[in-house]
């Protein structure tokens, strides 16, 4: 029997998590930083046990799963560090003009301040990264919210031994219990009565179009509607251009391939969409393409709902009119993934929307155009992505000025030669996209910037210094960045 | 009649703000700074022809409107200086780490990019600054998108003089005519429309809680849900504590009585909540503010609709058990509001959700406590404001920490000794809160964070310098503050 959570576990939760949140507020953001690298090193520490349980719960190499642990290590400390810089969550100070002509204006001071208790779904695929101890849990922590995490069913044993080092630092330190809840769930009850209940302010999710969109309704018919941050994948088109194919077919197919069955298929990042052009070259693209995807051992899937998921959501694409298939690789056991190239034309496409679905796992469609003007329309007909990646020579780069235009219109990241699995975690980076790839494209997961979904801006006018959150004192003790009066220093006001 | 434009004229409107789009956002920031400072230029230029007009469809006194008018151009003007910074919409940049193991990182940088066009709702108490040319307007400017205005059926000869002059600075600039597009409405179609539209990708609103939840409901439903900031108003509670009262009864309430009648009790931050210790002094604030609301002469309001909601709003509190009036101005004539103030106190205002909904117009309710915490006791039962102020002696405000600790997490601005009527156009402001008060508390429909709103970051990948945006060359060629590496910077990489 999967493990569950009771609704009256849940409530007791919920009303420490209440508890916990008037007392972490008034954390300073060098507390909450502090409390972050304590969460990292106790990760960091965690034996092979980790390892082991997620190997056997999400059948990913033990090799990944420790470069996601060290991911996720990176991910706790980074946000702390720039929580501490005044880069991220900015802080404005606008002096008071007592002389100010037709009237004075009073000192007003801005900084941010957490949303409430927020509620944090784990992803299949991410079973630290986006998951318990993940990238929104650090977030919302860092912006001074509580966290209750809804574990995911595929991994609860992996769930269940982050929760406990979260929970254990949490408790060493004498800091509210509250801070952190873990929630195991065998339906959608919990996740629901987590998203409806008054407490809870925010939401974050990784996963389905499906359930993130239930999630983003559900917040927003609550008598106070929350926002939710959801990022709920995309199909992540490739454009190569003519010169490149020219130059480097063979290169780019061998690259692409990579891309495409790295962790078999499993990322919501995976290129699932190849727009290239006709042209003699093409052949042998296809070809090197044909020979890597055949070359492809089948591969376990995170679990068999999501390799049954796979083979349904590929033969629907490989059934539809105009869609041929260029190579597949032999099927493997029940719950492996085998990965698949299919063809058709930008024409095709363009009129069929089931084509451009996400098939999440090793599956790419490759779409070609005649002329530039064609694969304009083809990028015109796309919905918000997470990534789009041109590849060509940088001169044809300036020649295709209204692909580009469009494209990015339609994405939260643009890549030029590279592929975009592998999501640098940085403060350049977006992972987000406009809908359906997100649910706000305003903000980003990934990345000291994820902090900003959970906090919001609060003023002080006319407050006096000593009340004053550290951050808007007259001496910046903290020695955060600052706008004052609209130029940023360091120096005391 | 009242004016109308028709769905076909609006079906070309939004075909030309989608043009416009794909122009305008390849504008750098220095160019649509320029545009700004050239309408803000145009709008300063109006003649009297602006203000009579106004001064004739809302009631509005000349020297509010010409007031309201300098606020206007001030936002156009620091909203460009602000987004030339750097500061509003940061500038990150990491390079690439060629040899970093075990995997090179490549260089990546994020700037932002305009979310769409955008339909910006005009309110009825502002007729420049958060109307045709106002703030949302201006801030979905400088974030890159087109704008189409649904224009108030209070004010739209007002609204027709500010779109010409926004047009006419278009025409002569030779830009893109879709830029700025102008509905009137006599009707909820034409703004129903515009949301559920596909070519919208935001909303701006500032005006009543049940039109701004429609909109946020209406925008959700859509098949691509986009954002809505509406700004709903509030009470904006004021709570005194006892040392000031005993101090400065006689002071305090004649600001207070000054703040809650100013525009004849129009704004979104009138104090229409006024929460104050039993004590012997209170007698004495009483006395005062009675003289001052029966002083005060009724004066006509934005438009009989509005006076006739003030007068059924202000009665149905009046009529409300435990109610009871201490003092209300002489009635005026029709479409004239009289200021009145009536008490009650904590329990049955806590008890009574009808006592806490905003009455828009001169009414406040003063709510007696006996206890800190029955003062917290009613923070507690509060929804989200605007603002909530503390008025108190310096030393009395760190012995009432639970209280503040509540209200900060309730309000977007926190005033000490001030009255929250009169909203700064600066870098500090928080125009904004929980619901109810904004659909989104996470951003300021006021100041130049305003701008964020409408724009979205976007990050380049391994991008050829050359075609980078001007802010993401290696060469700080605008000169922007910029995050290298995690260091704000405006040195070049």
């Amino acid at each position: 029997m999967s493990l569950n959570t009771t609704i009256t576990e849940i409530d007791n939760l919920l009303e420490k998590a209440q508890e916990a949140f008037f007392i972490f507020k008034n954390f300073t953001v060098k507390q909450r930083a502090a409390f972050m690298h304590q969460v990292a090193d106790a990760i960091e520490a965690l034996d092979d046990e980790l390892i082991t349980t997620a190997q056997a719960e999400t059948n990913l190499p033990v090799a990944r799963l420790q470069g996601e642990k060290g991911r996720t290590v990176f991910q706790w400390r980074s946000y702390a560090d720039a929580l501490q810089s005044g880069v991220v969550l900015p802080v404005r100070i606008d002096t008071a003009l007592p002389d100010r002509q037709p009237a004075p204006r009073p000192s007003i001071r801005k900084t941010y301040t957490p949303l409430g208790p927020v509620v944090v779904f784990c992803a299949s695929n991410f079973p630290f990264a986006f998951s318990t101890a993940g990238g929104d849990t650090a977030s919302a922590i860092a912006a001074g919210c509580p966290v209750i995490v809804k574990a995911h069913s595929a991994h609860p044993k992996t769930s269940g031994i982050m929760a406990a080092a979260i929970n254990g630092v949490i408790q060493k330190a004498g800091l509210p219990e509250g801070l952190f809840g873990h929630v195991y769930s065998n339906s959608f009850e919990n996740g629901t009565y987590l998203v409806s209940h008054p407490v809870v302010k925010a939401v974050g999710f990784t996963g389905s179009h499906g359930g993130g969109k239930a999630l983003f309704d559900l917040a927003n018919k609550r008598a106070e509607p929350i926002p939710v941050f959801a990022e709920m994948g995309s199909v992540n088109p490739v454009f190569l251009l003519a010169q490149k194919l020219n130059n480097a077919a063979e290169e780019v197919a061998k690259q692409y391939a990579a891309s495409l069955t790295l962790g078999v298929g499993q990322f919501c990042t995976n290129p699932g969409i190849f727009v290239a052009p006709e042209s003699p070259a093409l052949a042998t693209f296809i070809n090197t393409l044909a020979q890597q995807i055949s070359a492809t051992p089948a591969a376990p899937m995170l679990h068999k709902g999501i390799a049954a998921a796979y083979h349904t959501n590929k033969t629907n694409v490989l059934q539809q009119p105009a869609v041929e298939v260029i190579a597949q690789a032999t099927e493997g056991a029940e719950g492996f993934g085998n990965a698949a190239i299919a063809i058709t034309t930008a024409a095709d496409f363009i009129a069929n929307k089931k084509l451009s679905q996400e098939v999440f796992g090793p599956f790419g469609l490759l779409v070609t155009y005649k002329t530039q003007e064609e694969a304009a329309a083809i990028a015109k007909a796309l919905e918000g992505q997470l990534t789009i990646s041109i590849w060509g020579e940088t001169e044809e780069l300036a020649d295709n000025k209204t692909l580009i235009n469009i494209v990015e219109s339609k994405c939260g990241r643009l890549l030029f030669n590279n592929f975009p699995t592998g999501v640098e975690v940085c403060y350049a980076m977006t992972h987000s996209g406009p809908y359906p790839s997100c649910s706000d494209s305003r903000f980003t997961a990934v990345g000291p910037d994820a902090i900003k979904r959970f906090a919001r801006p609060v003023s002080y006018q006319n407050w006096p210094d000593a009340l004053l959150p550290d951050e808007l004192k007259d001496e910046n003790v903290l020695g955060v960045w600052r706008t004052v009066n609209g130029e940023l220093s360091k120096e005391n006001v």
